[in-house]
């Protein structure tokens, strides 16, 4: 089921027609497709966990589990779809009989998704942005990631048997290899195409989203990108913690080999001598961990360089260097360490270095340690480790890191990201291009969906979510209240 | 209180501090800011609709109806904040203690309103983006409309009142006066300025999205810009309704001397016998017909010269001038005609011309009709006149319709927009620039909204949506239950 860069025109208009197709189904119809999607995906065996360990060097064990998440992300998906929560149906009607209006949200249209490289089960070809632009009705194009083609062909094998079973149109679902970089592009500016979602870089990211915005009619791009993930480690929380914390900090910082749009990159303290004390244990984290391969040549030869830019600044020191194995093209971890005052001075020393790195940013006071937050971007998370008198202490640290970012955190690491209603993943620019949405989640579906209005519009040619009778049986706002009658 | 272009940096500043005072806010206070915003316009006697008689030319009934809509409008947004319904309160708490993740919708940051003149009061200074915004949670820098300054600061007195009586920031509400274009741009550019509203025309709000999107931080633009409504008349109803039809679809086309974003500009129907008794129904009914001012001097210059572009055309023809009063400036509707042929081979035949005017295309069958509502652009509302016959009929016309629109209308005319939660004002680009969200109706509150998370965080320091306890009892989805617990 290849296609390849030649025919964009050709998918593009079957992704219309699957978006026809689409249009026409209701959410129940929709949660079946996608629990037929899932069930096909966990019925691929061990050929999957085995070619995409060998495209991605990522383990076994991550990546069984990484199956278990994204077979549950289709579930939970179509769960929260089939209740009608996105549809958020209302219905106002006129006593004098004026008028009858009903609103529900539909698909904005076919959804070009450019996988990530770091989950390739998760969020890439049949991950969260695939799972969450069916549940909304919309059809999907995906561009096949080129660091791991043929896992991607698995998944869209599994999904392809899944829309055929279902009796969908094909073009519900198209998958496009391609190594040119000019097929994303020509995929972003076709008239047919009305969203895009993206995982990856803040170059990739960032060019997309010009892109589409550049349209002569423009079209929302999500493109989750960088972030440094700052822990603000609190004076009371240090005094208490360090052991424990640097246990934490380490093995966060080298999960997945610091491949996670969430891995903490910065870490935030006053110096002094509790500080040294906790650099001491870090150190010793540091070196009793193992590291290993990256995903690919590109993100280990990206990493290195970006260190390297990193400690050529004089402000830059190198506190720890963790294991090395060149032979093998592991990544080497490494911890340095600079001062509040050089971070104020060259905001560059807060950009993203992807992979195990972290920077250790000493503050004079807590003072200090305010224009370090005010100096910082968008980001994903903002983790206070912290006691709660820290926080009684630091009120303002905590209002100016509710403008920075997404998710904030008390105490943990901010590497673990639930599949849950509660989670907000995306942040402030430049974390991601829309922080108005997550990307994790059943909300994610939100991002595909726009709200449209029937006015007096006869029942029999409703959409099943606003006719008469309620036959779903979903949640609606009828003349202000809600009620499933 | 007026405040000049020369402090935009002073203003957009004390609008920040005004941000930072509404995050601190619950749904509940907000609620009650905005209910006494809505009792200060209330009590806003004779001289604020004198003055907008005067500035406006809008009928002095018709600016009554208005007023009484406006402070309707603060009271049903404040009422569905309130309720929680956009905090959209989400708690998932791991059985083995993993995790508490707690998201609800808080505002995105300082909002710069540009209001329209054809609704001095509905949608300009204290209009429906101003409530919205603050029902979210954000400050409102208003950019006074230029066409009525006084009715204007009039309205911005009123909030100030409010906003004073409640002890909140004078940040929260600022009324910025400038004659300058690059205002409004400076406005837009402040990297404080986190979103901005704005209705009026196509190059107007295309201007401002184009901005917004090119700052170093691009931020949503919400435009509501030109729509050219069309009336699709469908052959069933045509026969049977067509002397009726012509009462209403130029009571429709001069309402407000055209100047409705809503005002069906464009009507569409099969040609032959039946055309051409609606034809000459449609030229008795705007003989029949009076006029009146447009709003101010640019807006009839305008009107003058797009419509003197249309007949420029050979291929229109002029069906019927309305009533002429040069004397009193007054606007001349008219009435032209032309054929789909004509309008697939330029498509410039569907730009809008703002006012009474009125295009008539006719098609030599259905599939000529379809050809046409293939061209259209977004528009915020499509209508067709028909029988459910026709609409059985012609499933295909309904399919697209809906892609091009954001409310369908069946029978009745697109004027009247009702201030209701079903009600969706705002279609596919360029009708406006995000089809995902309302300017009309209490969901125009979620444009300002972004979600946020907090996972582990000490109840005491969470906000009271989010508390133990649900102290505002209010919905909240908790472990995947709708609960008020």
């Amino acid at each position: 089921m290849d296609r390849t860069q030649n025919d964009i025109d050709y998918v593009v208009k079957q992704a219309d027609t699957g978006f026809q197709f689409l249009q026409k189904t209701d959410v129940t119809e929709r949660a079946e497709l996608m629990y037929a999607i899932a069930a096909e995906i966990e019925g691929l065996g061990e050929i999957l966990i085995e070619t995409a360990h060998l495209e991605t060097a990522l383990p076994l064990g991550r990546l069984q589990g990484e199956k278990a998440r994204t077979v549950n992300q289709w579930r939970l998906y179509a769960d929260a779809v089939r209740t009608g929560l996105y549809s958020e149906a209302r219905i106002d009607r006129d006593p004098n009989g004026q008028f009858d209006l009903r609103k529900y949200n539909k698909g904005l249209g076919p959804v070009v998704v450019f996988g990530a490289s770091n989950f390739p089960f998760a969020f890439s070809t049949a991950g969260g942005d695939t799972a969450s632009a069916i549940g909304a009705g919309c059809s999907v194009i995906v561009k096949a990631h080129p660091a791991h083609l043929k896992t991607s062909q698995l998944m869209a094998d599994a999904i392809d048997r899944a829309v055929s079973m279902y009796g969908a149109s094909n073009g519900v679902f198209s998958h496009v290899v391609s190594d040119s970089f000019d097929t994303g592009q020509q995929l972003v500016r076709h008239s047919c195409v009305k969203a895009v979602a993206f995982t990856g870089s803040f170059h990739g990211g960032k060019a997309l989203f010009d892109l589409g915005q550049s349209r002569p009619d423009p079209i929302p791009v999500f493109a989750e990108m960088g972030s440094v993930n700052p822990v603000f480690l609190l004076p009371d929380y240090l005094a208490n913690n360090f052991e424990a914390f640097a246990k934490q900090y380490i093995s966060s910082l080298l999960l997945g080999v610091g491949q996670f749009c969430t891995n903490p990159g910065v870490l935030v303290s006053v110096g002094g001598e509790q500080l040294d004390y906790l650099k001491a244990e870090l150190k010793k984290e540091l070196q009793a961990a193992t590291t290993g391969k990256m995903l690919h040549a590109g993100i280990l030869e990206s990493y290195n360089r970006l260190k390297e830019q990193m400690i050529q600044y004089d402000a830059v020191r190198i506190l720890e260097e963790g294991q090395n194995n060149e032979a093998q093209d592991f990544a080497q971890p490494l911890l340095v360490e600079t001062e509040a005052s050089q971070v104020l001075a060259n905001p560059k020393l807060l950009e993203e270095v992807f992979g195990p790195f972290g920077l250790i940013i000493s503050c004079a006071d807590l003072n200090e340690m305010k224009q370090v937050m005010e100096q910082l971007e968008g980001q994903i998370t903002i983790t206070f480790a912290a006691s709660t008198h820290d926080i009684r202490e630091c009120q303002n640290l905590f209002a100016l890191a509710q403008d920075r970012c997404g998710r904030l955190l008390f105490q943990g690491m901010p590497t673990g990201v639930e599949v849950q209603y509660a989670m907000q993943h995306g942040g402030p620019f430049p974390a991601t291009t829309d922080a108005r949405f997550t990307s994790v989640g059943p909300d994610a579906v939100k991002r595909f969906l726009r709200p449209f209005s029937f006015q007096n519009w006869p029942n029999e040619f409703l959409p099943k979510e606003l006719q008469d009778g309620n036959p779903l049986q979903i949640d609606r706002l009828v003349n202000q209240r809600w009620t499933k009658a």
